[in-house]
């Protein structure tokens, strides 16, 4: 069993506002990258910063890492367009970064990597996968896509406060730049991806559809960006069976997402991790919520009788990323 | 622990008569893709072929990997310039496949690779590593490597009969081509690899040095290919203690590695895996004899107390791998 974390960017992030993936938008390129090391080694190598919110709360790759640290699953990263250097390993299949979405042709590899990665999961020698994404500014490319394949799916933020005037604003400039309208790529997943969404989504696409075809099972770790890449995979024609595993918090964010799966034949798998402590709690309160396959990892901790470990191993990650920010436990925020 | 694996490849493989580095040489370009996706997954997954030697030799990739499933090392690929697709994720360090020596400037991003490589191996968040190889060509490459750093060292090969008199000729045609002298590059380990070497040496040296700066204990595991590695780190004036461990085929190939091993300061540990059943016994025959990390799995694989169990892991590896080649024990070959 792996793990498939598939990092990219898209420079939609870098629109004030938008994303929590990150302290700020300069430093936001750097969240996937700092993500794929934080699971891979535990710590971050190359990369300058370890990911936190606008407030300080902690990259759920932090928590991946520590279900891996309890778990020992194997995991692999697939290069979805990072834009910075990063030492963990990653598989190639030619995505670049995406650009901003109010531009004409955001994501012109969405074709080929969705391609190359629907082979890649054709090929793999395993018998399951979960698939895990982190891009900063996804959850408006997620926007994009679903409106341009005529899903009526709302999505959720990294923010306490979803920014979706915001995002509205920037997917209707989108739609306008890319000469396209909402519904009309609606079984043309490539085309959706490529003119309204960052290049994560159609590679997360291409795998599932590649490991449904080769009889893997399939779980997407996520939120509302996992939503519109199934839906991606569905509207590319493949019927296979899939799973969603998100957490409670982006469940509890988004009422509609139960119903959302099901229109997309996906069976729904919700966990809560239960934190309690300072700066864990922050997702509590509504704070990132998901990502870096959270979500996954929290299905396989509990499928592995470990769910009530997650805290206490999270905690330990954290001290050792950043030991300010867990010292913090002791003397309140 | 981690063995990490730096796979790269370089047009002077393509001489016909150098390398045993595949089936023929058209196929020496797959070699260092397909031995990465052994080493990640027990099989090839995007490379169209299985590595084996004219002759049928299996590569070393499947030895390391048979240690690997009985001691669960991690493992970790560098791409050092690789020339075909893997599915085996990778750590960029910017190289590019190197060129035909007997061209003017070969490797030009050598120096960029050197440094890129120590940054990394600086930052690694391990104690030890053991660091292999596996370019197609690397001996040759490796001679040339020695010679522009004064080195008198000789290098093995992965034929049984050691095509020295057509090495020679290349190397020489290569200080023309590149208009420096033997010994000229002493104390400039980066020229040495620029215009003589292959894209895997600076990596490997350059990992080397970083880890040493780091106080990370470090095992380069491989034959002379290694010794080269060595002499550019010694001539980048990095003192730290460094092992190399390689296998009693190269040991018994080369009279003096012992000798050459003591010169660079190096510990030298020599593993005999015994292998008698077909088509593993072909390394007894001089075939292939090191690559991979082949050496230093072995070494883990005896530190570990199974070294015993390696020719039946790794006789399993090869029948998922080629069943037929297998098949062969039965029936003789």
């Amino acid at each position: 069993m792996r793990v498939v974390l598939v990092a990219g960017t898209t420079k939609t992030a870098k629109i004030p506002g938008l994303s929590a993936a990150g302290a700020d938008p300069s430093l936001v390129g750097h969240t996937p990258s700092a993500d794929a090391e934080i699971i891979e080694y535990g710590d971050t190598v190359r990369s300058p910063v370890t990911p936190v919110s606008p407030t300080g709360c902690p990259t759920p790759a932090a928590i991946t890492r520590a279900v891996r640290e309890l778990t020992g699953f194997d995991a692999l990263v697939v290069d979805a367009g990072l834009a910075e250097p990063t030492a963990a390993p990653t598989i190639d299949v030619g995505a670049k970064p995406g650009r901003d979405i109010r531009e004409a042709d955001p994501v012109p590899t969405a074709p080929g990597v969705f391609e190359a990665a629907r082979q890649l999961g054709v090929a793999f020698p395993e018998d399951e996968l979960v698939i895990g994404e982190t891009v900063p500014g996804g959850t408006t490319t997620a926007m994009g896509v679903l409106r341009a394949l005529g899903e009526d799916i709302p999505v959720s933020s990294s923010l306490p406060e979803n920014p979706t005037g915001l995002k509205e604003e920037v997917v209707s400039e989108a739609f306008d730049a890319s000469g396209i309208s909402p519904e009309q790529t609606a079984h043309q997943p490539e085309l959706a991806a490529r003119f309204l969404g960052d290049p994560v989504l159609p590679v997360v696409a291409g795998l599932t559809v590649g490991a449904l075809e080769a009889d893997i099972d399939v779980t997407l770790g996520g939120g509302t960006q996992m939503l519109a890449a199934a839906a991606l995979v569905r509207h590319a024609g493949a019927l296979g069976d899939v799973t969603i595993a998100t957490t409670s918090y982006v469940a509890d964010d988004v009422p509609a997402f139960a119903t959302a799966a099901e229109s997309l034949s996906l069976d729904l798998v919700v966990t809560d991790p239960g934190f309690e402590t300072h700066p864990l709690s922050q997702y509590a309160e509504g704070e990132a919520k998901e990502g870096a396959g959270m979500g996954g990892a929290l299905m396989l901790a509990d499928e592995m009788g470990v769910l009530d470990d997650v805290e206490t191993a999270a905690l330990d990650v954290l001290s050792r990323l950043d030991p300010a920010a867990v010292d913090g436990v002791e003397d309140g925020p």
